[in-house]
Formats: C-alpha cells, sequence, structure tokens
C-alpha cells in the first residue's frame, strides 16, 4: 500500500468536492434559506482538511490496481461524510444519519429519500442535494482527474473501479483527454436538457435541480409530488427520452462525434436496450390500459416509468405502487437489468446481462455439440476470458449480497416485497421500490442503523462490489 | 440423435412405473377407497405402451451426453403425464392439469399441493402421491438404470443429467453398482424410519407416506394438518433429524460403510450444511421465543422447520407464515440454498454456494495481488475449470430463470412475496412458500396455466436447469 499516494488523492478529492459545494452556497445566499452558514462551516472546514492531505509528501512509487480501488472505495465514504454536513447542519434530518442516506443516495444516483416533504428543505440543500447527482453519475474520481492531472497509469486504476459494467473502456488512450471527452459529453446534454426545461416553462431553479437528477440518473425531485407537480405532457415525454440518453453507453456519442455511425449500429448493448425499453413500455400499457383510461394515456404513463426504472433515474408521474401486479413485476425485472455499461445509469447492466444469457446458451449448445469450440461475443468482438468469469462471479455475488442484505434489514420487521425492493432499489441504484418504499412512500420508516446498511448497499452498488469488500478484505492480506 | 435407443430406454422407464404403481393399487384394493379401477386403467395402458417401447429394435450406436439430457427431460415429463392419470381419473382433482401439477410435485419431491384437504383423497391415491416422492428422491433413472441393466458409458449420461449437483459422482466404477449401494443405503433408512414411526404410535399408513415424503423430501403429508396432526414431540424430533439425514451428500454414507470415517471429516459440504443448520435454528429460536412462548418450545420449532425448508422437504408444524419477518426471511434464504448435492434434497445446493462463495473472495484476492494464482478448492481438492464455470453459470441462469417465472405468474394477479416464493419453492422443490402460498394455504389459487407453468418450473428445479432446455433447443440445432 502506497499511504503517502492516497492521502494525496483523497486531498485532491477533497478539495475537489469543496469547490463544487460553492455553487450550494450561492444559492443558499440568494434564497437568503438559512442554510449559507451551514455551507459555509462545511467548506471552511473540509477546505483546510483537503488542503493539509494535499501537501503530504508524495512518493514517486506507482499506484496498484488495489491502491485504485481502494482510494475509490474511501473517496466515496469520505465525499458522503463531508457532503452530509451541510443537510445536518440545516437542520432538515432527523439525524446526521439520515442526512448521510440521504447524501450517499444523492452521490450514488440513488434518489431515494428519507423526507417526506423535501419542499421544506431550503433551495440551497435542495441545490446540493441534485448537484450531487450529478457528480456521482459520471463519477467523482472522474471528475477529479479532469481537472487535476496525474499519471496515465495511475488514473486507469482509479477510472477501472469507479467506472460501472463489466469492462472499463478508454475512449482515447490518455485517461484525462478520455475524462474531458466524458465530461464535455456530458455536461452539453445536460445544458441542452436545462434549456428545454426552462423553455417549457419550468422555473431555472426546477430546471437546474431536475436536469441533474436525470443526467446523473438520480431521481430527487424537489417536491414530494415529483415529476408530477409540473403536469405538463410535454416535461414527461422530453424527460423520459432524456433519462434514456443517459442511460446509453456514453462510448455511442464519442463514436457519434466521430461520425462513426456504423459502429453506432454495431453496438448490441445499446440495440438490446431500446428493445427492453420498447417491449415493456408496451406489455405495461397494454397492462394498465384500464386504470389509465384509454390506451395513450397508459402509453404515456409506462414510458415515463419504464424509462425512470431501467435508467435506475426513480422519478415517477403515477403511484405504479398501485399498477397491477405484472405491471409491478415487470419493474422489479428492469431494476435489476439496469442501463448500459459506460452510462450513468446502475443496474446489473445490459452488457452484463447479455454476456450472461449468453452464456447460458452457449452451455446448452456445448452440451449439444461437445466438441464445437464456442465463445461469448458482445458488440461482435470475443469477450476475454477473465471479463467472462469476473461477469459470472459478478452475477453470483449480486445474488448473494442481495440475499444477505435483504435478510440484514428485515431485523426492521417490514415485509419481504418492501425489503427486497428496497435493497433492490439501493443496491441498483434506482430510488424508489414498492410497497412501503413505494414511489409515493420514503426510506423515513427505517431505523438509523438500517439507513447505514442501506447507505452502505448504495455505495456497494454504486461501485460494483469489489472496492467496497476490498476496504474490508484488506486488512486481513495487508502485508 | 439415438431415436430408436431413446424409445427403447422410454419403454423400460414406462414400464417400471407400471411396476411402480402396482403397491398403490393394492392399497386401493386393500381400503376400498374405490379408485382401484383408476390405477387399473392406468396400469394396463401404460403397461401396454411401455410393452411396445421396449419391443422397437435397437442399434448398437452409443448414446452421446445430449441424448442422456434429452432422454431424462423426456422421461420425467412422461412418467408425470403418466402418473397424474390415476389422480385424475380417482375424481379428487379439478382438472387433469391440477393432478399433473401434484403428481409433478410428488416426482420432483416439491410437496406443493393444490388440494385444501388430503384428507378427502383415497388411500391408494394418497400412497401413490407419496410414493413419488420416493421414487423421485434419489432419479427415476437411476432406479431404471438398477432394474435394467445398460452399458456403463449409457448410463454415465443418464445419471449426470439427472443426479443433483455441480459434479455426477461415481462411488464405484460400475454406474449400475453405485445404483446398487444408493438405492440400497435409501432404502434401508427409509425402512428404520418407517419403524421407528410405527414405534411412535403413528399407524402403518402414515408411517409409509410420511417415510417416503421424509426420505425424498418431499413433503406431502396425509391431511392438510400436516405433521402438527400427530402432536408428538418425538416424531417432530425424528423427522427433523432423518430430514436432515437424507439432505446429506450419500457419498457420506457409502463412505461410513467402507469405515472411512476421517474421509467423512473431510467434506467440507456437510460441516457448512449443519453449520448452516446450526446457525439458522438458533437465530429463528432467538427471534420466536416470545410468539412460541419459551425457549424450548421456539427450538423445537425452529428446528423442524429449519431442518424441513433447508432440506428442501417442506413438512410444517407452525405456520411460519406468522413469525416475526426476520425469521421468514431466514427460510427464504435457506429456501435458496437447499441441500448437500447428491443428496434427495434440492436448492442450489451446499456445494455451489461453497463454490460461488469462495469465488467472490476469491476474485477479491486477485484484486490484491495479480500475480497469485488463486484456485478455488472444495472438500480440499481443487474444482476443475469446467465444473467452476459451470457452476457460475448456473448461478446466473438461476437469478435469470427465477426472475423471468416469477414474471410470467404474476399474470394471475398474485402479490410479489406470493408469486416470488411461490416459483423459489418450485424451482428449489420445497413446497410451501408465504403468504398465498403460505405452509397453511396451496397452490390451488393459481389457474390452470400458470400450474403448468409451476409444473415446468418444478421439474427444471430437479433436473438442474439444462436437460428441460436442451429439450426446447434441439430441434433448432438438430442435424
Amino acid at each position: 500500500m502506497n499511504k503517502r499516494k492516497i492521502i494525496s488523492v483523497l486531498g485532491k478529492i477533497i478539495s475537489t468536492e469543496v469547490l463544487l459545494m460553492i455553487p450550494a452556497l450561492l444559492v443558499s445566499l440568494i434564497y437568503q434559506d438559512g442554510d449559507a452558514g451551514a455551507f459555509l462551516i462545511t467548506i471552511l472546514l473540509a477546505g483546510v482538511l483537503g488542503l493539509i492531505c494535499c501537501f503530504v509528501k508524495q512518493s514517486d512509487q506507482r499506484m496498484s490496481s488495489r491502491d485504485g480501488y481502494f482510494i475509490v472505495a474511501t473517496a466515496w465514504i469520505v465525499i458522503s461524510l463531508i457532503g452530509a454536513v451541510p443537510l445536518y447542519l440545516g437542520g432538515g434530518f432527523e439525524s446526521y444519519f439520515s442526512a448521510l442516506f440521504e447524501i450517499v443516495s444523492g452521490f450514488t444516483t440513488t434518489g431515494a429519500s428519507v423526507l417526506s416533504k423535501p419542499e421544506n428543505l431550503g433551495h440551497g440543500v435542495l441545490f446540493w442535494r441534485s448537484f450531487t447527482h450529478w457528480i456521482g453519475g459520471m463519477g467523482v474520481l472522474v471528475f477529479v482527474l479532469m481537472v487535476m492531472p496525474m499519471e496515465n497509469d495511475n488514473s486507469m486504476h482509479l477510472v477501472r473501479a469507479e467506472v460501472p459494467g463489466p469492462t472499463a473502456g478508454k475512449l482515447v488512450p490518455r485517461m484525462r483527454t478520455t475524462s474531458m471527452i466524458l465530461y464535455g459529453i456530458y455536461a452539453i446534454m445536460t445544458l441542452v436538457l436545462i434549456v428545454i426545461l426552462k423553455v417549457l416553462g419550468m422555473n431555472l431553479f426546477d430546471s437546474l435541480c431536475i436536469a441533474f437528477g436525470t443526467a446523473g440518473t438520480g431521481g430527487f425531485a424537489v417536491s414530494s409530488a415529483g415529476i408530477a407537480a409540473y403536469n405538463s405532457l410535454a416535461i414527461e415525454v422530453i424527460l423520459g427520452i432524456f433519462m434514456l440518453l443517459f442511460g446509453v453507453n456514453f462510448s455511442v456519442y464519442h463514436l457519434l462525434l466521430l461520425k462513426k455511425i456504423k459502429d453506432v449500429f454495431d453496438m448490441e448493448e445499446v440495440k438490446v436496450y431500446f428493445g427492453v425499453v420498447a417491449a415493456a413500455t408496451l406489455s405495461i400499457a397494454i397492462n394498465v390500459i384500464k386504470m389509465a383510461g384509454g390506451f395513450g394515456n397508459a402509453l404515456r404513463q409506462s414510458f415515463f416509468q419504464v424509462s425512470s426504472i431501467i435508467t435506475t433515474t426513480g422519478f415517477s408521474t403515477v403511484d405504479y405502487d398501485l399498477w397491477p401486479e405484472f405491471s409491478k413485476h415487470v419493474l422489479v425485472l428492469l431494476m435489476i437489468i439496469g442501463a448500459c455499461a459506460g452510462s450513468t445509469g446502475g443496474g446489473l447492466k445490459i452488457s452484463r446481462v447479455i454476456i450472461l444469457v449468453k452464456s447460458f446458451i452457449l452451455e446448452i449448445r456445448q452440451i449439444i455439440n461437445p466438441r464445437e469450440i464456442v465463445t461469448v461475443r458482445l458488440n461482435g468482438k470475443p469477450v476475454d476470458k477473465k471479463t467472462l468469469s469476473s461477469t459470472r462471479i459478478y452475477a453470483a455475488a449480486y445474488l448473494i449480497l442481495i440475499c444477505v442484505f435483504t435478510l440484514i434489514i428485515s431485523l426492521d420487521g417490514f415485509d419481504l416485497t418492501t425489503n427486497l425492493t428496497a435493497v433492490l432499489s439501493c443496491f441498483n441504484n434506482i430510488g424508489p421500490g414498492l410497497n412501503m418504499v413505494g414511489p409515493m412512500q420514503n426510506f423515513g420508516i427505517y431505523s438509523d442503523w438500517a439507513q447505514v446498511v442501506l447507505s452502505i448497499i448504495m455505495l456497494t452498488g454504486r461501485l460494483e462490489i469489489f472496492p467496497m469488500f476490498l476496504l474490508f478484505a484488506r486488512s486481513a492480506h495487508d502485508k
């Protein structure tokens, strides 16, 4: 372990967070919501801490991939611990643990809230909450790499640990340039959305918050009514489309920029993604047709909810907990599947699902023709053995962890549907679940310790299991 | 495909089933329950069919492993279709599909019933229902191999497809001898149990039925009150212990017969199995202490239910659907884990869980020390690559299938807890689930088509996924 290196990188991360908190402070000052002090104290204290860490004398030693995982896990925990402070000091939360849950939910782009009425919070806190979605969506470390340069090798280790999906893609050889391209695309798309929402009649503050929540596939709204509050077909359709766009593998946009249109059409993951969306939208629409009063309305509700759940955003326009059971089951399935790898969305990821389903089919083919040499292919290219084995282990770990986590939070005494969908929702970074944690409910029902467990589940899901477990494993195997 | 060979093996299987139906006919005659005619018609018709198939002229061609899977899947479907006939003709079932569900539940040792009052059935039908547990527990094909000899190579293919677990173990080089040893141990243990139950005051008929249900880890009782009907601590304890014994890998008993005691203590799977039982029993006992009125009673209830669920038997002495949520969650976890490989129990199997958990831990170790060569070991021996990859694919397929099957039966409109536990219960061959399919409820709530789907789920789970899917895959890949 390269301790000096780790502390210095953490210093950079904390400093970056402090800088990112300044807009929220300004919002607080503009709206005079009384939370400016809370932000100021946090910024000062964390700023000093960050600077001290930055000045730790570095060794020239290179980082190992293990250091990368360790830094990423620690960084996400530290920024959450700091990010929760203004929420707690602002006074809108019952305990520091509730504030922590809320901000972890922000950074991990889950969007699950412990509040029944977020509109009671000050504008600064609301802004910060939504802004953490935007930061967490593309990745905290990816952001840090862009603003504070690092050796290419070292940064690769960090990105591998933070960017979701079975393989970490480099768009261009230099990691810093990759970060810039990703954040460039991300920022421009977000900006376009903000402008559209403003044009459609949303006020500027809401446009910003909702756009952050959409771009990061987070799902925090600014009032308890959620997106239904705007009561506008246009806004629903635009958000539905943009959620889907942010759930697409970002390398698609890079390919589009390079005018490699043909390559985009070869992306199997993207085709499957839109196929699943279409199938789910249609089957739910047919299922809820009576309840929604006509096919048009059913399609509108279905499309928004499907888009929101498969991208793991978690916005809602209707209380889908009241839908027929089949539709609810489809949503739970979408929760597990999730969005594309390399997007801001969570879940198991489409590419993983493709690899797993193909592995299964090929295993059957292997039994039929034992001498045939079978290869799992994704986007037309063979998947290498390491990725194949990791993906299957990931699925097994996913199954085991969902079971264990559901068992742990069952100590709070809620029913299986509530606990299972709460865990699925937190692990896959969605937001709402079913029953007691349905779209019109909130996670405030869980006790303090269960909220801490759920926070760990959100982080474990966002960082895709291994970094968080490495934290616990390291002491035992440390040299 | 070797069609003549397949038809001739199917002929042997049908003929064997006909022979196995004769005891039920005798029971029906002794009790004069009016169902003797139903059995006689079935025996005559199926007997003729079986004989015709047996006389198909065989080629000398050898069987492929694919033929093995195909035969096993077809055999289980055919014996179920035939086995359901006397139930349907007897008149106790609403439709042929309900009778089919019941007998599939019997052969697969699930023990889920569509009846609210099984005591309304005649003795012959009750006997047949329970006897199918006993046949299905150790395996239909394994039985056929014992009574009707076959080339060693061919029989190995059949056993590999039928015996549960990540690897099919041969106890001795000759497959026929292995079958005989397995069935010998199985028969003696069953006989011991029958005698004990009789001594403890159960009548002979009940002793036979309950012993068959215990030995096959099936779970059909002879009345709606289940095991609670006998109201005897001794019977509960004995059944609890015997269920556990039948959930142990049968190679343990073979080792004991060979006096290789040391090898038994090296069996990691068995140690983990008893460890899980102890941990689950204790934690549930503490959780239900208030409800059961004291620790002694809590331990009694907890031990029986844990033993019944982990071995996937499905007997019950209390309505555990009324237990606190934590205890119910533990039971659901046990449903997924299941018993040892090479036992009569179902579920994911302890050895698979061990391999999966170790894979996960080693993946983390690999990240920490990328140059270390890591090997998954089971019972002290390294697990070969093929088994490792199959086990991981199996876990992925398990996850996918549970999701898809739950979605399909949700069309009947029941809630997530009911549908999920119904699918888990059927796939893992347990019997009861939670909520609407809890231990005091039955599967009669599902519609005819859903019962057919659930029957397919039971068969898919019993044969461990691949044989059933090969049936559907084969037409596409047939030469």
